[in-house]
């Protein structure tokens, strides 16, 4: 992910996630920091991250195809001409204007929202980080699908709440599960504070929430009285399809609905929003003051400038012309090279397919030889609270080219047809990478 | 602080900070959130953003000087030549290239780090929520000086620590002090967790901790074996001395050091950086990743093209000797209007000036008084944790003219004479504002 000739290779965090060190603070930390750990991977990362290495496994968003002489010209307008507002303190709940442009946005999924509802947030995972800071102690429950993006678990993780899956399938959540597993949670005396989703182009899971089952997990939520955290970062991303209709459309006081300029425009500012009820608003407003006194306001300026003198919608376009390209490229080399007893879904937007492994394949064991081999992905495992997901991988498609795809793909499917032949003459594979819990996410795992 | 004519003013949030909706979530919140509370203050201060009002409240850093045709040039070059990088996500530590360059900024205070001890954040108030963050329980006590800046005592309220406040005078902390309250928190059973400190140009206080005292501070913590987290943004700013000798200077392992660019160049990136020992910056890079996944790529490679383009340390200049003008200009306005029963700390850098009013006024009760008059100040409750400050109040002379600061002096001269004359007819003013407990940091108040 990283510039691997950067200097921050040459001191590789390898050393470090090991652990190797004695941690001499270690008595002084909070209770949250014991559940702080480095990724297991990421060593692994770190080389898979040389330019030989098909990586299948970021989420980076390819911004190749922005602009760079025009946007150049814009940054230069906003510093000569409002250098002294952008360069200077600004309002903690984020620049009026933005908010203004950000309600237009989400307008094409049926969002209708007032700019005083929008707090700006150091990207959708800050979004994530202030509404779990406002909502959840230590011990609560929130609810995920199974699988859930590795950073949602790892927000959750640090104030110390219990994620509890809710079974998926190609259709998304499944309401009926989603009722079932409340009322389990409730039988079993704990409290739930929010069912945590992404009902577009899920990542990792690559599915999308059927339209009549939108209405249905409302349902269930509103009878329930489970608050929604709506993550959609990839909604203006689909394929085939207009924007879809937003839970947050139709229920504006249950919904908490993240945003994010990452995936359309470009992640490096760091900009994302958080539309939530009034009172909520409120709170997560005096919890960014604590946490950054304000949002950056530079790059709000910045994307506000973008927004208003840019082709946005045109640049979204180009980038889904450029993501479907690739998606097809995955797909097709996918039913080439994948044995049948393998399984995967077909997205129709976003960055992920998510890949049920043939019988006996463990993804985390494999992942090793897959490095050796040249290929990367991340494990299911990393999607999971629970320990679960060995049986699966997440490809992204994102950011290779389509040609380096379909080499990424070979080459895994040649890892699997010999773990798989290992397997026929030995028996179960070892597990070479301890697959349980989950971890701090990397940019790797975004 | 804000434009007053932004669309922000069109909806105050004076209708919401008097929380006069019904709350309906208020079951939901962690209990954390029970503490966020908006600043009573807060709505004076939607007044006192008015033009005619003189504001010797505000901490914003007067960015008027900085060269924008020039700033315009080097970030329209950093698009057109690392655009794709600088827009991508980057390391949760933040960019190799600028921490290497943060070692140099702090270099003449004595500070020898590594790049791989500093982490970047998105400006040092979560530098102070990571840290509190990685540290503290609740319950666990935090020392804070007598004042401490608002915004630190907003986060360790957010991570539900108990601060308790160690007595300082001219001379900043005062090392007896600080042995005493060490031995009577714990000998009431509770745990330090570190002690929070600005040692130079202190925030609100306007004092600087002297040579000798460093070492008896750090002798202190030494032997009681307490953490130091040494609070520095102001430390360049200087008006008759090189650069200060820091406390992590002389003891690498014990002292947290926290930095900022907000003050030295510009706040609107929001930059800076957290120098922390081996095992505590590695749990520090794993909350800013799930805090934020990286702190804004952008913004750190725009302040590293500042560093390495243009004179930032004669731009440094340029601000201390405008700062130092309105410092003079204060101080002899106030030597001038200001009654013999009032006193106030001389700094020799930063931003403020903290004065002790005569006996009898109440800062906190004189303040709606004093907007009506045109001028604004923070009443020292605000530095407080414990209620105490009601007879002093921060002036800042950062941001207006010299001419408006005497302006401001000599009405708040005025207000203070007609509030002396009422007491002496009739007694004790009346506590006008709440004046107790602190708040959210808004800008304001930083």
């Amino acid at each position: 992910m990283d510039d691997p000739t950067s200097p921050e290779r040459a001191h590789p965090t390898v050393r470090t996630t090991r652990q190797t060190r004695l941690d001499t603070y270690v008595d002084r930390y909070a209770t949250r920091t014991q559940r702080m750990k480095a990724s297991e991977i990421r060593a692994l990362f770190a080389v898979a991250s040389r330019p030989e290495v098909v990586s299948l496994a970021g989420g980076m968003p390819n911004i190749s195809g922005l602009p760079l002489d025009a946007v150049a010209e814009t940054l230069a307008e906003l510093v000569m001409d409002h250098g002294t507002r952008a360069m200077q303190y600004s309002s903690g709940q984020g620049d009026p204007g933005l908010r203004e442009q950000i309600c237009a946005v989400m307008a094409p999924e049926g969002v209708v929202a007032h700019p005083d509802d929008v707090v700006v947030t150091v990207g959708s995972q800050q979004g994530l980080d202030l509404v779990t800071r406002v909502f959840c102690d230590p011990g609560d429950v929130v609810l995920c699908e199974a699988p859930s993006y590795v950073g949602a678990l790892g927000v959750f993780s640090a104030y110390e709440c219990e994620v509890v899956h809710v079974a998926m399938d190609d259709q998304g959540l499944q309401p009926e599960a989603l009722r079932r597993t409340i009322a389990a949670v409730r039988a079993a005396g704990k409290r739930v504070k929010f069912l945590y989703t992404i009902p577009n182009f899920h990542n990792p899971a690559g599915v999308t929430l059927a339209a009549e089952r939108r209405t249905q997990v409302l349902d269930v939520c509103t009878s329930a009285d489970v608050l929604v955290v709506e993550d959609n970062p990839y909604g203006l991303l689909g394929f085939d399809t207009d924007p879809i209709r937003a839970l947050r459309a139709d229920d504006a006081e249950r919904v908490v609905y993240l945003g994010s300029f990452s995936k359309t425009f470009a992640p490096g500012f760091r900009v994302g929003w958080v539309v939530a009820p009034h009172a909520v608003r409120e709170k997560l407003v005096l919890a960014q003051e604590s946490a950054t006194l304000c949002p950056p306001t530079f790059s709000q300026l910045a994307i506000s400038a973008y927004l208003t003198h840019h082709d946005w919608q045109g640049q979204i376009k180009h980038f889904t012309t450029m993501y479907r390209e690739r998606r097809d490229a995955m797909l097709t080399a996918l039913d080439e090279h994948f044995p049948a007893t393998a399984s995967w879904t077909r997205p129709a937007g976003g960055f992920y397919v998510w890949v049920r492994l043939p019988p006996g394949l463990d993804a985390s064991a494999m992942l090793p030889r897959a490095v050796t081999a040249r290929v990367a992905y991340v494990p299911g495992t990393a999607f999971y609270a629970d320990g679960t997901g060995t049986t699966a991988m997440r490809l992204s498609y994102c950011y290779p080219s389509p040609e380096r795809i379909r080499e990424g793909v070979r080459r895994l499917a040649g890892v699997m047809a010999t773990d798989l032949q290992l397997r026929e003459m030995f028996g179960a594979t070892d597990a070479g990478v301890p697959s349980r819990g989950y971890s701090s996410p990397h940019t790797d795992l975004t």
